[in-house]
């Protein structure tokens, strides 16, 4: 471990918040892991990053986090999910994605989803990722503005996507879903940690025309596209057979595949895809706990990151997964790759701790905002608890990151400088209160799943 | 779900021990699962299981526990682990398997180890397991006499296999690793929770005169017999090119493979293998996690399943994983042979379920005892709080045990009718000083590897 200063202006004086470690795993540049390290956060944000010995006597704080035997590393990225999806957790399992859709997710949303489902599945959703370590995520789904409501109130960091979809919904008004798309990112643009985004579902559910609209309305709002790619070896078929033309070469032809773009999945991309993807710097997310239940394969994430894509860590959604667990996703991503590849190497460990840290926010191009902790940054970080079982001994806090750390762990979040999770509890949602509601909501869904079965 | 009884003599009064429900999984040959459900316990044992209106009133007990919002299932078992390897928990990563044996982990072993280290590292990975929900563990290694003391202290129900090597180990003393397997049985076979059993450590490290003999000895003692067999596919190719037969068949053609064998891996066992290890009755503990980390590969584990193998799950100690967390391996088995094999049905949910409880409890031949909750056995059962984030809501209690709960969700573990952890409270062992002593010995552990580097 270094002990140099990891970054920060000099001076010093009164500053908000002050977290003396501990180790910190800054995720800069540099890769800076300080052995005993401290960060100093004024106004949201990080405001210098160094050796606490020096920080320690440079600032005085309105409040001061002795971190103790503990690790400080960045908030973590969750790329891709569906939060209100706490909803249906467990109601169908052992299915592959267009059964499982088509069969039984397409149904329960159609009769449940309204605003009220959405904002209490998505306070679920919220306080399960911030538990786990997440201070920013990036959503799709229906009722998104109830997302957005609700993702504020739990405080998370987030690009929100409102979802558009034309296969399954029969009759689809176009118009009346593009305006609405509009009218929901001018509403969220000027919040402070949301970044509204529109949301083709996938290139097998939208046609080529809309995904066209779409991209060009994303490009005139300067907000991101996010879609799911290549999820299935089917989907892939489906494309090909329709366009004649592979899922990531028919977003280029289309004119959509750039940098705006962040797509979810891309298991079922070949060499030429692959390198069309990292050459148009377009975000990847790696959803490995979905892919592996859902059967739908493993991404060629070895040979992504090999390429230089742009790659993210995903829970794709309670229903799917079926927890939200960020760190879950780190510890999948590094193991499944070494034993399909036979390759200790095919993903290293400090290889999946870029993809949910630096890597997931350069995915979603929000790197100059979070995903690391250097001076000038938002402060976004968690305090990791190391007295425990499972983290003892320490040789490599790397290590401990990618195969060991467990959710529990996570004792502290803060996101945007503002303590959400403080020693555990939860200071922004009233979690007995939000688990009692889901529950309540589960009871008429279930319901419905005795009668279809 | 079933309110039906799940079996319990008639009759009633006074007990040690009722567990009032809260969903009791009993994993019994119906496979009941009780909405409201409750156990008595009596001298260790499982005196009723039934409906909890029922047995509220016909027992009163000693002590009562309101299980409430819970799920109650068999404490689980860990197939395969080697405890005292917590000590180089991350020690060395991203390694291939024989590498990582012969350039780290042998010397690491061959300079630290010794009967106080090996205490202090089994005492931390069974905190570990316990806090997990696992009640019953198999486990191999050297200094086993200090594996068995730390297993008796802690409170779990282990198989103890004092471990065989003559490979890498030059100039090994045949005549005296025999006499002190054999000194070791005859120690341990007094203990009550404690199956003392024999290790040859591999076919690739243990000669066919003396895996024979060992296999002999186990027999004249009536003890298992342990092994690692096939766990990488150079160890296949390797035993094939010495001896002209695949490893299963080797074994079985040296006649040591029979029920009394429980042979920990088998990632790179073939069609005939399959078959002979179904015949033949022997115990398969399937490791994922530690396979994919070191690259193995992924065990065929739907084969083994369909042929009728006795198949559990293990954890393979936190060298090679890097935490010891069943409820992990019951995801990762969930999850991983569905998606490599492009199957949702691969390993169902249940199937998972099965090979940590029951299946497992069959493949160590320990089902007399232990891997369900039905009257007559043991009383070895886990309590789950469902009021966690993660387990909300609850449709079927089942795909929440594959694919949602996490170990700290484990709140009560009760081995032998003995409550060892009581709320979260581990009641054997002091952890803090557990933690506080490895941390210790890990500093010189970790000495070596600065000098190595």
């Amino acid at each position: 471990m270094s002990t140099q200063a990891a970054g920060g202006a000099q001076g010093g004086g009164e500053v908000e918040l002050l977290v003396l470690g501990g180790i910190v795993v800054t995720m800069d540049p540099g890769r800076t892991i300080l052995a005993e390290g401290a960060i100093a956060v004024s106004n949201g944000r990080i405001l210098a990053v160094g050796p606490r010995a020096e920080l320690a006597v440079r600032f005085t704080a309105g409040r001061t986090i002795e971190a103790g035997q503990a690790l400080i590393m960045p908030g973590l990225i969750d790329g891709h999910t569906h939060l209100p999806m706490t909803l249906f957790r467990g109601l169908a399992d052992d299915l592959p994605l267009h059964a499982w859709l088509e069969q039984h997710v397409w149904p329960a949303e159609h009769r449940f989803l309204n605003p009220e489902t959405v904002r209490w599945g998505t306070r679920l959703g919220a306080a399960e990722l911030i538990h786990s370590g997440v201070t920013t995520c990036c959503d799709m789904y229906f009722f998104e503005d109830s997302v957005a409501e609700a993702v504020r109130e739990a405080g998370l960091r987030a690009i929100l996507g409102q979802a558009v979809i034309e296969a399954g919904s029969a009759g689809a008004d176009v118009e009346r879903m593009v305006a609405d798309v509009e009218r929901f990112v001018e509403r969220w643009r000027v919040d402070e940690r949301i970044v509204p985004a529109i949301a083709p579902h996938a290139p097998y559910t939208v046609s080529p025309d809309l995904f066209r609209r779409l991209h060009a309305l994303s490009a005139r709002l300067d907000v991101p596209l996010l879609t799911h790619l290549a999820e299935t070896q089917e989907e892939s078929r489906d494309i090909v057979a329709r366009y004649g033309r592979t899922p990531a070469r028919h977003l280029a032809e289309l004119g959509v595949l750039d940098e705006r773009l962040i797509a979810a999945h891309c298991v079922w991309v070949n060499a030429e895809e692959i390198e069309l993807l990292a050459a148009r710097r377009t975000g990847i997310v790696h959803c490995p706990r979905s892919n592996l239940k859902l059967a739908s394969g493993v991404a060629p994430v070895p040979d992504l990151l090999r390429a230089g894509a742009l790659v993210g860590l995903g829970t794709d959604g309670a229903a799917s997964n079926n927890e939200l667990d960020l760190l879950s996703e780190i510890q999948v991503a590094a193991l499944i790759h070494k034993g399909v590849r036979l390759d200790p190497l095919a993903v290293p460990a400090f290889a999946a701790l870029e993809m949910a840290t630096i890597g997931g926010a350069r995915a979603l191009k929000l790197d100059h905002l979070t995903g690391s902790l250097e001076a000038g940054k938002r402060a976004d970080l968690i305090i990791v608890d190391l007295d425990e079982n499972n983290l003892v001994p320490l040789y490599d806090p790397v290590s401990h990151l990618a195969y060991a750390v467990a959710a529990a762990d996570v004792r502290t979040v803060v996101i945007d400088g503002r303590v959400v999770l403080d020693d555990d509890e939860l200071l922004t949602l009233d979690e007995a209160e939000v688990r009692r509601q889901v529950r309540t909501l589960a009871t008429e869904i279930g319901s419905l799943r005795s009668v279809r079965a």
